[in-house]
């Protein structure tokens, strides 16, 4: 009679297509407006190429925390993306790991707007370190939910070079930035280097790369 | 002849792929730039640590309302998400409910920032609450339009503890944010500690979640 | 030898997923920063609920053009949704018609802006409803190419009603814009109510409504 | 025992349809943020018909950059879909070219508003030049990287033509926006009348075009 009899346990959620899409364009929105933070010089009519030059020279600081803070959440939407290439099925609780994720995410534009301009100080790298250690949190949590000793989330069939190299990834990164928030305390600008070092990291394969199935 | 004799009434429609597509990038834009009314503070070139630190404790209720609007707008997606799981077509009535429901969702980044700067003043809390109310109305009317008496969007194998469910928690929202938008009248910040509260509700696991399943 | 050759010329072209995908973020962007023109009054430390009110009465008109535009945008996006129903593939021509369609789209967020600011103008009514036939005309443009005579891009079973029907609904919105455009010359604020009436047309059932098959 | 073994080295890697959605995305985002550097004239409560039509003519130089701007991005966006038409999966190597074409995308805002501004210096020019060729660049490392003679992540049975095609197509691009900045040095003006045509080469269409079909 009661239809929820007759599918397992496993069965249970949501297909997890959608939260992937909300992810998807609030990664796209917040990666694309950080470029808001970078104003186009007023000059006046007296304009020159040398003063333009000169106003853009002033911007570098601005744009390397845009260039480095897109790299950064461009590498934390790859470890996301990921995780659920493996993630079947969402719960209640894996919606809301996500909606505490998302909302780190979406603050990140704010972060690296003060690292453009108060880069040198070490609130705002004490910030920036905790605000990224915050969100690779949130992908521990996620895929300790999903992957772990239950296999609540992922089929079975993952391998687990899979699940265990994913976990490391995530550790990784959470070396990085916490490390970072810490030296942040001592020298704000050697932070800001391991922050900026801390995505290229992801740029090595990974020992489960080859175990990764496109059709799976 | 009439190629519509050969199908039965309840095909007559669009997929509801696309109009989730909008409203996924609607959330997700509106998420997004609510992080646009946190402005990085301008201290000119004497900033100090201190100052910074000061500037950032003045940006406190915007960061709070940042982050409650946040969470509240992705509980309200939840809603909009778990409803469309099981709405199988779309109608031009169902489009129009969600073009005022995302007219409302839009309008969010505007009334949060002014919660953010006023929040302490009635007419702010009051107009929170109510556009919250109407946001949450629309998810009503909709649930009742598809899956009401008649089931005209959803199919007939949908479980009725999933149709009362889903009704149920819309009906949660609406006493929470209405409840908050009279407690403004007597005391503007209790209403803004009920806006915040609310979402939290739907941390609560729902009695129908074990009928839900991911391969629908 | 020439796998061309086992095709035939109807098969030729690309899969119409991403274009619509493109479309549907820049309608989801365009939709939502049009709320980046209410802007949050700054009344300074002695702000009270009258001033916050009178501040909020003072933004009306440009809440109006906010509700307006928006829904206006979402009928033309159901437009494009109901067209893209029925297009199977798409060539370098219809991606082309569909650039300059999201062109328009994406200025409208700025004539949008200019009506909340200056609706009483002959030049702003004038350029809002040229804008809006102009976003029309593309989309009369896109139905004539996949859907004429020779049904370029759509099946050969798409029922004839349709066909008209469709045609016949883009017609209506650029007579609405059109006329309004004219109106403009006389009178700016008749013209403004006639844009805002034009969308509304569309709440109206369609003939054709009942062949369309969300199965298709 | 390894499932690693079962599959050729060919299945590795993941789905391309999540960089393509963010890809989506982002354009979408920076295409549609274009126009905010379009603002609403102040005129004050004095403003006439004729005064907003003098503002208005201020802002063509802006009404230009905007409008070339979205059709070289539409024209960039098209080339990325194409090529990802054939590419069936994604390696890490993958994910980070996108992630550098996509940074550079999503700078283009800004630079865009920087010629809407100061579209007559010499500097300016040199820099959309070059970021559009960069932006080209990384299509042509993608395409070499995915379809080159060892064909990695494309299909055995794409058509040659099309694999030739498509390098072609992207290194039209790259004469006419390296050409444009090498122009610049001479004549600010020529090089962005360069820019301008460029994205127009791409109506033409290509000897390929028959060979590409929406079933793939």
């Amino acid at each position: 009679m009661d239809p929820a009899k007759h599918h397992s346990h496993s069965e249970v959620g949501l297909p997890p297509q959608r939260i992937q899409a909300l992810a998807d364009g609030i990664f796209a929105v917040a990666m694309t407006i950080l470029v808001l933070e970078l104003h186009v010089p007023q000059l006046g009519p007296a304009a020159s190429d040398a003063g333009l030059l000169a106003a853009l020279e002033n911007l570098v600081p601005n744009i390397l925390s845009f260039a480095s803070g897109f790299v950064i959440l461009g590498t934390v939407w790859i470890g996301h993306h990921y995780q659920f290439h493996y993630i079947r099925r969402s719960t209640r609780a894996l919606l809301w790991i996500n909606l505490v994720f998302l909302l780190i995410i979406s603050s990140l534009p704010f972060v690296i707007g003060l690292v453009g301009t108060y880069g040198a100080m070490r609130v705002t790298c004490l910030l920036y370190g905790t605000t990224l250690l915050a969100a690779m949190a949130c992908l521990l949590v996620q895929w300790r939910y999903a992957a772990g000793p239950s296999r609540r989330l992922v089929g079975h069939a993952v391998p687990q070079p899979v699940v265990t190299g994913l976990r490391n990834r995530v550790l990784m990164g959470m070396i990085g930035y916490g490390g970072g928030a810490v030296l942040a305390l001592v020298s704000p600008r050697a932070s800001l280097i391991c922050y900026a070092v801390t995505p290229l990291l992801y740029l090595l394969p990974a020992g489960f790369d080859r175990h990764v199935r496109a059709d799976e």
